[in-house]
């Protein structure tokens, strides 16, 4: 084949962490060889571990994920790191800020650290995140941190994309009612309390504990662990570790792996496809618009002749 | 016409807070009937002003809306407020822990307050949000306040829906490069630094404007005002009033309101029609995702059968 591309993945495959950083770059500007990349892609994929980790901004993110990052290395894994930062979906342009904490891994040749943002793909997060742990995964990574910034939806959805999700909390940075506001509590396999010196730690610990006991689950279902560190001293990292371990049993005792993972197809399925729908409604949605803001025209109206002219007169 | 929604939309045209109430939980629950309550609407909407109110968990935004209700209504304004938890994407249910704080306002025929979910709608908050405020709209509110929870893309997006959108910053809740991490940077026509008496204040306000005066600006674009407040305190309340005041002045004279409600409705079409295609789409891609978890299948060739069974072959 004369295919530019399998020299590539055959490359990335090897550990070559130029490669996998063009094909990354690949999978951010939503290439028009994703499709062939996804292919050649995918006979290797499956076996890496993915750990999503979010928590609102100053919880403490990288730092934990670098502190994951030695520990991980340390017991001789090959680790991918994925910072998605959704920046902005108007300029584009992801903040490299706080990467530079993460510098004391950049010369490992067993670690890939990325930080991505979503700009200029379609489908945003949901479609590209997908595709860069496939990338990662197809590169021989053993295990896959995806650190999300914020606890919005969009964040929500990426995490709930892992293995296993780690969410992190911190004293002073809203109470844990306000963490549950954004859903973060159903995703959550493990809660971090970090910053566990400072004052108010406790309170935090004993709400998200005091939620997780109210919280209904099945007989059998996983109750998510709850670990204190403070990651700036390396405190509570290897406590962390070892409950990623027990979450990873638990999943592969329960088949809980294997529903997450077709999960995580479906939605990263569903997510091409409504990106490349998406493409086809933009402009037909701009030509209604003015319509439908001078009051002339309601918005399902206009959805339904667009659905129509689409050739789906019928999901109205 | 024995159309029952009839005579619910002029009860709630007539201001009446139990209709209205009624109408947003259709709006909520994706009622069938939303195409006819949209129509209905329609004639009616486009004179409302719409603020939305966005930042992280903690930065004091229920306060602050509070305050803002309390100096709208003494301008003789009747005001909607819609508090948007994203909630669980999985067990739904909005948690309504701090809308206590807003009960001085809870009597007031004049204000109309609802903390509204997205569970149960399809196209999630994107979809139901623009329709609620359509519901505040038509009911007759002069003002809607949008407050959104969390700084991620979906409340990014929600606070953009807005004519002005407010972000609310606060010291120790992480700094400036990490709210624009989020986004927030670009959306943002009035930023608040709440809690405006603790320490770090100062430096956080002088942060922001730091990066404001950085930021690229078009000759003539607004640029980002920066109010200080004490919402707990009722401080800087008027003159936040009068920012907001300002942005709309300038909407006004630069054609920029008519821009943002037809990108808003532009928004709202594209909303409701990817959400009916969505529909159809998750069937086949859940009985796709265990060949695409095994790497059987790869998730563009699983997409490109789902486009071609919809009758769009050529989207690929």
């Amino acid at each position: 084949m004369t295919d530019p591309l399998d020299p590539l993945v055959k490359r990335a495959r090897d550990g070559d962490q130029r490669a996998v950083a063009r094909l990354i770059t690949l999978v951010e500007a939503n290439d028009p060889r994703l499709p062939e990349l996804a292919a050649a892609l995918a006979p290797h994929t499956g076996t890496a571990q993915v750990i999503g980790l979010t928590g609102v901004p100053g919880v403490g993110k990288s730092t934990t994920t670098t502190e994951l990052v030695r520990v991980l290395r340390a017991a001789g894994n090959r680790v991918g790191v994925l910072a998605v930062d959704p920046s902005s979906p108007f300029t584009g342009g992801a903040i490299l800020g706080d990467r530079v904490r993460m510098q004391e891994h950049a010369t490992d040749p067993g670690v890939y650290i990325r930080s991505m943002s979503s700009r200029g793909h379609l489908g945003g997060l949901a479609a590209a995140t997908p595709q860069a742990v496939r990338v990662l995964d197809g590169a021989g990574c053993d295990v896959i941190l995806v650190e999300t910034v914020g606890v919005g939806q969009a964040e929500v959805a990426v995490a709930s994309l892992a293995d296993t999700t780690l969410v992190l909390l911190a004293p002073g940075l809203g109470d844990a009612i306000q963490a549950a506001k954004a859903g973060i509590l159903e995703v959550a396999d493990i809660f971090v309390v970090n910053k566990a010196d400072r004052d108010g730690a406790d309170a935090t610990y004993h709400d998200i504990q005091g939620m997780i006991g109210l919280a209904e689950r099945a007989p059998g279902h996983w109750r998510p662990r709850v670990v204190r560190a403070v990651a700036t001293r390396s405190e509570g990292i290897d406590e962390l570790v070892e409950a990623i371990a027990k979450h990873r049993e638990w999943l592969a005792g329960h088949d809980e792996l294997q529903r997450r993972r077709e999960q995580r197809a479906a939605a990263e399925v569903e997510a091409i496809v409504l990106a490349r729908l998406r493409a086809r409604v933009g402009g037909p949605a701009r030509d209604a618009a003015a319509a439908v803001a001078a009051g002339a025209l309601d918005p399902y109206a206009a959805a339904g002749s667009i659905l129509a002219d689409l050739g789906h007169p019928d999901v109205v």
